[in-house]
C-alpha cells in the first residue's frame, strides 16, 4: 500500500483506486447538447419539481449520488465518506444533499476544480486504507450561479462573447478498492495562480495559466509527456481560455494540439447560444463522468489527464477590486 | 503504515501524525479574554492595516500559517499541502491566503468544524504517506461574518442572549511525520444532523445534536469512554449549546460533566459582552492551537477529544425557510 510522493505536487498510487460507477444529471440546455446520450437523467426544466433553483441544484446532486451508488452495487451503508462541494455560498448544495444522504461528510471547495479535488482526496483516502468505498459529487446550476455571482436573471443582462454558461447539472462517482477499470493513477494538486485577471465575464482567460501550471508540474513530477495520454482535458476554459492555455503550453515547450480538449467546449454545440462555452462545477463533472468515463469503459480512451480548473473569487472581492485567484487540479484516469 | 477503519466513522492511526507547531492570531476582544497569554499575535483593531475586514481576515490567516511554519522549523518549500477553509462565501480568506503562501492548496468547507475537518484530512494524508509536512489553517472575523450572515454592523442591531460572537482570529498547525507530541490518534468524521432548528441567532442549540452524535459514534467506534480523555472539548456550542449537549449526552448514557468544556465558553470571560459565547471557525482553532496545544506540551493535558461543530447554512436558505443542517468532526489529540 506504499505510495510515493514523486515531486512537489504529484502523488502516484501504487494500488490505483478504481472509479467503479458514475452518474450524471443535467439541465435542459445540456440535454440538447452533443453529449446528451451520455447522461443518466436530463431535466425538462430548471426547477426539478422544487420551489427554488437552489433546491433544484441540491436535488440534482442527491440524485446523481444515489444513481452512482446504485450502479456501483455497493450497499449504501458501505459508503464510508461523501466528499462534495459546489459553487453556492457555504456549499449548500453539498451540505443539504449530505443531510439527506446520511453519509459521513467532508465538504470541499475548489470552485469548478471541485471534481478533481474530490477525486484526488477520495483516491488518497481509499488508497491510504481509510475507506473501501467513497462517493464524491459536485453540482452547479445556471440560474443559482448567475444570481449569486453576477446579476438577477430577471434583469435580462447581455453577456459578452467571452462569458461562459454555468452548466446545470451534477456528477457523482464511486471510488473503490475494487479491482476494476478505470483507475485513478496520479493526482497533482494545484497551487493558486493569479495573473491579474479582473473580468468576471472572462473566466477562461483567468483560469488558463493555472491549468498550464498544473499540467507542467504534472508532466515534470510524473516524468510523462503528452504522448503518454490519449487526451488531456481541461475543466472549463471554453473557447477563449483553451486557446490561451494552448499558447501558454507551447511557450513551455509542450505541444498538446493534437490531443487537447476542454469540457466547456464539449458540452455544448456551437449552435447553442452559450457564448464561449460551458463552466461551473458540473461542467468538468458531467463531461468526465458521462462522456469520458463511458468512452474509457468502451476502450476508446485508455489514458486521460483531467485538469479541472476553478476561479476562487466571490462577489465581495470583485467589488473590492481584487484580481481573480485560480487553481487547477489534475487527475490521471487509466485503464490498466 | 497500515491503518484500521474501526467503525462506520472513525479512523485509528497506527503511526499517529504529530502536530509539531501551531500559531494563533486574534482580534482585540479575544486579546482581552482569559486566554490572551496563549496567543501569538493580538491585533489592536479589526482592520490589521488593511482596507476591509475581508482583507484583514485573509491577512490573519496568512500570518498564522507563516508563524506556524516558522515555529515548526520545516523549510517553507517542504510544506507539501495547505489545507484551509473559512466562513466567507467561496472561502476567500483561505483561497487568497493560499495565493500568497504558494503551497499546493486543498480548500475545505465545514463552517466552524473546519479545524477538525482539516486536521482529519491532513492527518490521513500524512499517515497515508502522501506528504511529510502539511499546514492547515482556518479563520473567522466578527465583522466580515456579521455582515455576510446577519446584518450590516452599521445598523447596530440588538442580538438576543442566545446569540454568539464570531471570534476574530486565525489558527494554523503543521502536521508532520516527525516523532513528536502531541499526536493525532483518531479521527471521527461526522454526518450532517438537522433537528429542525431555524434560529440563526441560536447556533449552539442547532449544533449540539451533531456534537453529541459524533461523540457517541467516536466512543462506540474506538471502544473508549469519557474516562479515556482528560478533556472533551466541543467547538463552539457556547453556554446554551453546551448545556443542551450535556443533557443529550446524559440521555445517551454518557456522563461527561466533570471533563467537558467548550471553546466558545473558554475564549471570553463572562464580563465581556458576548452573549452566549464565541463561535466561528477561529473559535475552536485558536483555543485548540493556543490553549489546548500549549497545555498539552506542558503535560497538563495528555488526552483531548476535540469535537468541532459547524452550522452548514447560508443566508439564502434561511430566507427560503430551510432548517439548519449541522456537523461535527472529532479529533483525538494525545501525548504518547
Amino acid at each position: 500500500m506504499a505510495e510515493k510522493k514523486l515531486g512537489a505536487q504529484t502523488v502516484k498510487f501504487q494500488n490505483p483506486p478504481s472509479i467503479i460507477a458514475t452518474a450524471t444529471v443535467v439541465g435542459p440546455v445540456e440535454g440538447k447538447g452533443p453529449l446528451r446520450n451520455y447522461f443518466d437523467l436530463i431535466l425538462g426544466d430548471f426547477k426539478f419539481q422544487e420551489k427554488s433553483w437552489e433546491k433544484a441544484e441540491k436535488k440534482m446532486l442527491k440524485e446523481a449520488v444515489e444513481i452512482a451508488v446504485k450502479k456501483s452495487g455497493i450497499p449504501s451503508d458501505k459508503i464510508e465518506y461523501f466528499i462534495a462541494g459546489d459553487l453556492l455560498n457555504q456549499i449548500i448544495s453539498a451540505s443539504f444533499a449530505a443531510r439527506e444522504l446520511g453519509y459521513p461528510f467532508l465538504g470541499i471547495y475548489g470552485a469548478c476544480s471541485t471534481v478533481a479535488e474530490g477525486l484526488g482526496i477520495g483516491a488518497m483516502l481509499v488508497d491510504g486504507g481509510y475507506a473501501d468505498n467513497i462517493v464524491m459529487g459536485t453540482s452547479s446550476h445556471f440560474c443559482s450561479a448567475e444570481r449569486q455571482y453576477r446579476f438577477p436573471l430577471e434583469l435580462g443582462n447581455q453577456r459578452p462573447p467571452t462569458a461562459q454558461r454555468t452548466v446545470t447539472g451534477a456528477g457523482a462517482a464511486v471510488i473503490s478498492t475494487k479491482n476494476q477499470n478505470p483507475r485513478i493513477t496520479y493526482v497533482t494538486t494545484g497551487k493558486v495562480i493569479d495573473m491579474g485577471a479582473v473580468d468576471p465575464n472572462d473566466m477562461g482567460s483567468a483560469m488558463a495559466p493555472a491549468a498550464v501550471d498544473t499540467i507542467v508540474m504534472h508532466l515534470e513530477d510524473s516524468k510523462r509527456t503528452p504522448e503518454d495520454y490519449d487526451l488531456i482535458v481541461t475543466g472549463d476554459l471554453a473557447s477563449v481560455g483553451k486557446d490561451l492555455a494552448q499558447k501558454l503550453m507551447l511557450q513551455n515547450g509542450i505541444d498538446v494540439s493534437n490531443k487537447y480538449t476542454d469540457c466547456g467546449l464539449l458540452i455544448y454545440s456551437p449552435e447553442q447560444d452559450v457564448h464561449a462555452g460551458g463552466s461551473g462545477c458540473a461542467c468538468a463533472a458531467v463531461v468526465t463522468f458521462g462522456y469520458i468515463f463511458k468512452e474509457m469503459q468502451k476502450g476508446r480512451y485508455n489514458k486521460i489527464l483531467l485538469v479541472a480548473t476553478g476561479a476562487l473569487m466571490n462577489s465581495t472581492v470583485v467589488q473590492q477590486g481584487e484580481t481573480i485567484p485560480c487553481i487547477a487540479h489534475a487527475v490521471a484516469l487509466e485503464n490498466l
